[in-house]
């Protein structure tokens, strides 16, 4: 065994986080950790083939200056006000080093994205949970953290109550906007508003790119070159960065495929409500639905071929959470989800 | 301005990593990031193809086990002794969280690669400073980290001294081996002999591969699982671990170009000591050399189109570090050098 002495006791003491399924075995219908069901744009196989040359020896743009041009122009910021990061997981990785240190206080909603958590563990600070968006101001935090629309509740938080918000919390408010897309609106505004907000994107789901890990954050400039001192300098690759710059050079791609994820979604909301199972109103890419017996449903749905996510968290062990896969998909679900109920 | 109280005072603080210059207005002879001059295995280029399909939209597989076993095959290691990462940098980062905490020291050889003090402020932790290796049984840390061959030195240590400090540590013992394929040694197996050493390497330079941000750690089991925690869970994308592997299938092509490195490496030192310029005997792929107003020259080279490095470190001023390109480059540059000293 290692000696314990080695590592920090808080290290030692946590769990790591632990994703989704990824299995190989087999081919299953892929319900459970919130891909998208369709192609990325045709763009980012052009530009991954023109990316592919000797330039490989050389270091990538450490600035990722070209892409966060890009990002400033779609977004309507200035490029100063961008960090660009491996997935929205390296920005949200990047804050809570930045803010947080041993015994600080990090805030999120519960049930939220679980990665809060661990990275909260990681650095020694204290997680803490609350049920609403109002008592974020009850609790003394360093990171406050607002997943909107929230995982896995798919619930949407009102630009107006995280605007009234900001100015009352004496930290940081991240606003993780991994699944803003599939709700069709942003609080990026709210990043310039305000010199406390870091609003954070990711090219994972609506651009159809979570094998590529690319995603970014927005804020104030100041608060960008804080967060640029703890980035590895060269945390783009690039052929990311490349990508990731095709991927937002087709924005109408990604747009067709929310719009198709989003029918899809709001179909299977009805499905539900038909057979009487109580779901949240989700704007996001999945739907959290109450269930009986939720484990051994989704280990029935997986004999079946069907892959769902069972977070099992306290006081939601009767959630099961689908990810919106092609129509097909869904309606392969929802009759083997009618055979066993 | 931001309101300094949402940053640690140890991030506000510090200056970040000042990574190479990367100029993108003109053709340089690019000497000073110590990159490959020449080209990837082919392999590479067909994995790239390969991996550039539809199942982009789909997770990287987060232990990527393949190139895990893969590595392990190549240094002779089980794959559970193996941590992938985003080039070595992304290990010596999770190494720094993992096991130094606020007020913790952190304890290197200087001169050494600048980024380990940039991992030290980011925790909060103490840089602790001394000059050779048997020193380091003097100080008090959590992380001890011997570059071997050592930046900017390109001095190698023995494996035999090495062998004998692990054990008088209180601490993980790192041994940073981003250029021992030019040393054409390594010191992998003190990872497994002892319960507290971690071996990093990279496939930045000998496989010419800086562009795509590969590296890996090699310990203990145990060790790897506490580092499994810290990492980012998908920090590897899809066309990453491909490549990986792919250079990995193709040892003989590194190895080839290693050798051509070598050659010019030695024959440009035989130059520079036929100039009467003093410079260490590197075992890297750069040499580190004296050299009357060494910033003067390095701008003097600049407008001539050639970039090397003045790292500019206390009671280093006047030295320089030119990576080696080809044989060819490496002329060109001494040609330059001949007609300005």
């Amino acid at each position: 065994m290692t000696d314990p002495r080695y590592f920090r006791p808080n290290i030692r003491a946590m769990q790591g986080y632990a994703p989704g399924e990824q299995p190989r075995d087999k081919a299953y219908i892929k319900l459970n950790t919130n891909e998208n069901p369709y192609p990325p744009s045709p763009n980012v196989f052009d530009a991954i083939a023109r990316e592919a040359n000797d330039d490989l020896r050389l270091y990538p743009d450490p600035m990722a200056t070209a892409l966060r041009r890009k990002i400033g122009q779609v977004y309507g910021v200035p490029p100063e006000a961008v960090i660009a990061g491996q997935g929205g997981d390296d920005i949200l990785n990047l804050i809570v080093r930045a803010c947080a240190g041993e015994g600080d206080g990090v805030a999120s909603l519960f049930p939220s994205y679980t990665l809060y958590a661990t990275l909260a563990a990681i650095q020694g600070a204290r997680m803490i949970d609350v049920d609403s968006v109002e008592k974020l101001t009850d609790v003394d935090a360093t990171v406050y953290f607002v997943c909107n629309p929230n995982a896995p509740t798919g619930l949407w938080t009102e630009m107006a109550a995280l605007d009234a918000l900001a100015p009352e919390l004496d930290g940081i408010l991240v606003i993780d906007e991994a699944y803003a897309d599939f709700a069709g609106r942003t609080c990026i505004p709210l990043a310039i508003d305000h010199p406390n907000v870091i609003v954070v994107r990711s090219l994972s789901k609506s651009f159809s790119l979570a094998g590529m890990r690319l995603g970014c954050g927005i804020s104030r400039p100041e608060t960008v070159r804080q967060l640029d001192k703890v980035k590895e300098s060269y945390n783009l690759d690039r052929i990311s960065q490349a990508v990731a710059l095709a991927a937002l050079d087709d924005l109408e791609h990604a747009e067709r495929n929310c719009r198709r994820v989003v029918a899809t979604r709001d179909r299977l909301k009805r499905e539900l409500d038909a057979m009487g199972i109580e779901h949240y109103p989700s704007q996001a890419n999945f739907v959290f639905f109450r269930i009986a017996d939720a484990a051994g449903l989704k280990r029935a749905l997986m004999d079946r071929g069907v892959l769902v996510r069972h977070l099992d968290l306290p006081g939601y062990e009767d959630y099961l959470r689908v990810s919106i896969g092609t129509d097909p998909e869904i309606d392969t679900f929802l009759e083997h989800l009618r055979a066993l109920v």
